[in-house]
């Protein structure tokens, strides 16, 4: 098991990792529209063929949604699982995009060559990481130095609604040492890191009803409600003037970091400036008086994702609408219960409409926020093996981002999660023009190669 | 010149009368969408044509929007214009509509026989009542007892931008002994109206940036600002808890109305109740204290008609977006200046913009409120042709829309506008499934043939 050898492989087969890349990208998986289904299929059909093609016994597993993609490969004492998905969000504002999301380019940069394309880092990109790592391992050593279990999903971004009850049926077979999973980033360029703390995800959607028909707002204007001015009046109410979340109980449950790891934080030397600088802004939305890092690591938030209603095309209708809907979505910390602070969202909304007006909800997945325990050796193996690959030394950090199946693998399967992952801030995910750094690429495999044995 | 004789022709031509309307309403010249320009062309085509069989004058005039028709027919020593609009409202939502909303039909329905159809009321259907009353007229007698102006306009549903600069350009033959207006209602089914008090129209539409892209809500969540949460903050800040509108300065110039006119509305024996049961509604949502009749006549409202942004499809996206919109309208009453309110509304918004945000505005057009004189005995004569046609006596009322052409005959032309029309509250004008009551279309052209007659 030479890993000079493996390193030195997947350096001379870049470019055809890449072309398998590529291939993957060009499959529209959305999977939260429906018009998408026949693509998540298709995708699913070309991960088992190419993990096949690894040697792996793996099969295309139905579910009520889109299918999973699980497989076993390779010998050894150790047993890992691998986690990653092949959906990717949609594309709107398609307008904003450069290029066609779905034929994917390299391209060049001022900070250097990116793959662009929708799910280029989130995440088929960085599922192919440790998918390309094996592959150099096996074509260098014959064989893979543990066992490794693939389990690949094609719903986490339209919330999943099919992993809970497939995780429940194949309990068994997701019991292993680890359960790695590649769907976070980088601390930044210098700093791989290992994400520790995840924040939890409650979606609501919900739609107000004023009167139960369009209306000409000269002739009622004044006299019937308007659903719009109601659905603004409940969206404003969600937060206090100090940036505080008003839903009642919400905080129950939300701890308070500790000093120490506060103190390393800080140490992090994160500038909140570059971060806001980036996507134009200047000044932290949240909380008063806590910094940028907090909010987005260890606070919990509610943010608006969509609102419409009414006439919404070119020129001017005045219109009285009969309904207004938003999507809106809470990022949970610590202890906070989803469920608990659905119940007592809906109750408030309720309790802030006036007469006559009506109100429907439809949930969007519910997932706790999750810390992760890291005394086992095998977090600080893992943790000497990403230093070995990057400039700095790896970090344990918090993610703003919810990864519900790191809990899953724990709750289910006793099996503890480990993220590592290769993104940066400014690969766009969920954004118009994606794109994944091709070092992240390249030296994510090499990453992979590196953990594989020092694991093993 | 026998009226009897006239009226005969009405009744015996109606069914005729009626294909002439379909076929307009089969036009479907929806002025606010560039995508039926040449339908609003073919619209005024046709309308020139039908004017030229009576014997008009009549030609196309182009602006830099939709064209204006104008054309004059018969002699006398007076001289009346008349006004109508052949543009319709979009008709969206569309699957709310039970057939194509521009393949119109007479239908049964358990209140009477309805012209269905977008444009059925507002305004083709009430435009060709007049049209069919001059056709009846010359029909019996060879020609008409007085000559009249046809001034027929194409942007009247996407705030008339050509409308002043033309009516100015062809002010000389704007000025006429009064303007008929038929684009209003019907106090009641038993009652006709000349409508006398108009509320005026400001329109308003903005957009609020925050981030300079659409974000990743798990990623910038609770760091960056939401704009949906600032435009929410926005609208909801533009009514107080009693109904009344916060914008500085925006009552100046609201008149109370006078207490014979309140006892007169009063005494119309208006029903509230079942206005707003009609829509589904029970509880006047305007000012406190004020009832429902005074707050759609006389009383200014804000209403938001379209709102938007972020993720609006299927199933959910955890995007934290970069813009929000908004449409929002005014009507105003008394001496409001809707010059000033704008401002002082761009201000106010201003004023409440979070750092980081920024906010561009778009204004759809600014009409005063209008109040018209009824000393004329031309008014009188007119209240008592409407009531020889309808059971009970004609009122003289307010309405809750807004007709700028009203205002523009008076100040461009110096001609004092008279507004009389036949619609409906339930005839769904601007909603899907507009009507048009088959009594309202033979009942009218027969009102403007004892019109015709009381006025010359």
């Amino acid at each position: 098991m030479s890993l000079d050898a493996v390193l030195a492989r997947i350096d001379a087969d870049l470019d055809a990792a890449l072309d398998r890349l590529m291939a993957l990208l060009r499959i529209p998986s959305i999977s939260t529209d429906p018009a998408f289904k026949a693509d998540c299929d298709r995708a699913a059909d070309w991960l088992v063929a190419d993990l096949a093609s690894l040697g792996a016994d793996v099969r295309k597993c139905p579910t009520p949604g889109h299918p999973m993609v699980m497989g076993t490969i390779g010998e050894g004492a150790r047993h890992f699982l691998f986690y990653g998905h092949y959906d990717v969000q949609p594309v709107d504002p398609l307008n904003l995009w450069h290029r066609d999301p779905f034929d994917p380019e390299v391209q060049d940069t001022p900070k250097g060559r990116v793959i662009r394309g929708r799910g280029a880092a989130d995440d088929k990109g960085q599922l192919m990481t440790f998918v390309e790592a094996c592959r150099a391992w096996i074509a260098v050593n014959g064989s893979l130095p543990c066992r490794i279990t693939f389990f690949l999903e094609g719903e986490e971004e339209s919330g999943s609604p099919s992993l809970v009850p497939f995780m429940e049926a194949h309990k068994d077979a997701l019991k292993a040492d680890l359960a790695l999973i590649c769907d976070t980033g980088l601390f930044d360029s210098r700093v791989p890191a290992i994400t520790t703390m995840l924040r939890g995800l409650l979606g609501e959607e919900f739609t107000i009803t004023g009167p139960d028909k369009d209306l000409h707002s000269g002739m009622y204007g004044g006299a019937a409600m308007n659903p719009i001015r109601v659905m603004a009046r409940v969206i404003a109410a969600l937060h206090d003037e100090t940036g505080r979340i008003t839903v009642p109980g919400f905080y129950d449950g939300v701890p308070e970091i500790s000093n120490a790891l506060r103190a390393q934080w800080e140490g992090l030397g994160f500038d909140a400036g570059a971060f806001l600088g980036d996507v134009g802004l200047s000044v932290p939305a949240g909380e008063a008086g806590r910094s940028a890092l907090e909010m987005i690591w260890s606070r919990p938030t509610c943010e608006v994702n969509g609102i419409w209603g009414g006439y919404t095309g070119d020129g001017f209708k005045t219109v009285l609408p009969s309904k207004a809907h938003a999507k809106i979505s809470f990022r949970l910390v610590g202890q906070q219960d989803p469920l608990a602070i659905r119940e007592s969202f809906r109750k408030m909304v309720r309790d802030l409409l006036p007469p006559d007006c009506s109100v429907e909800f439809h949930g969007h997945g519910a997932s706790k926020a999750g810390q992760f325990d890291t005394s086992d050796p095998a977090f600080e193996a893992a943790r000497r093996a990403l230093s070995d690959e990057w400039p700095d030394t790896a970090a344990y950090i918090g993610c703003g981002g919810s990864i519900p199946i790191a809990g899953h693998f724990l709750n289910i399967a006793g099996t503890t999660p480990m993220l590592i992952g290769f993104g940066k801030d400014d690969d766009q995910i969920h954004s118009p023009n994606e794109k994944y750094d091709l070092e992240s690429f390249h030296k994510g495999i090499r990453s992979w190669a590196r953990i594989l044995q020092a694991l093993s």
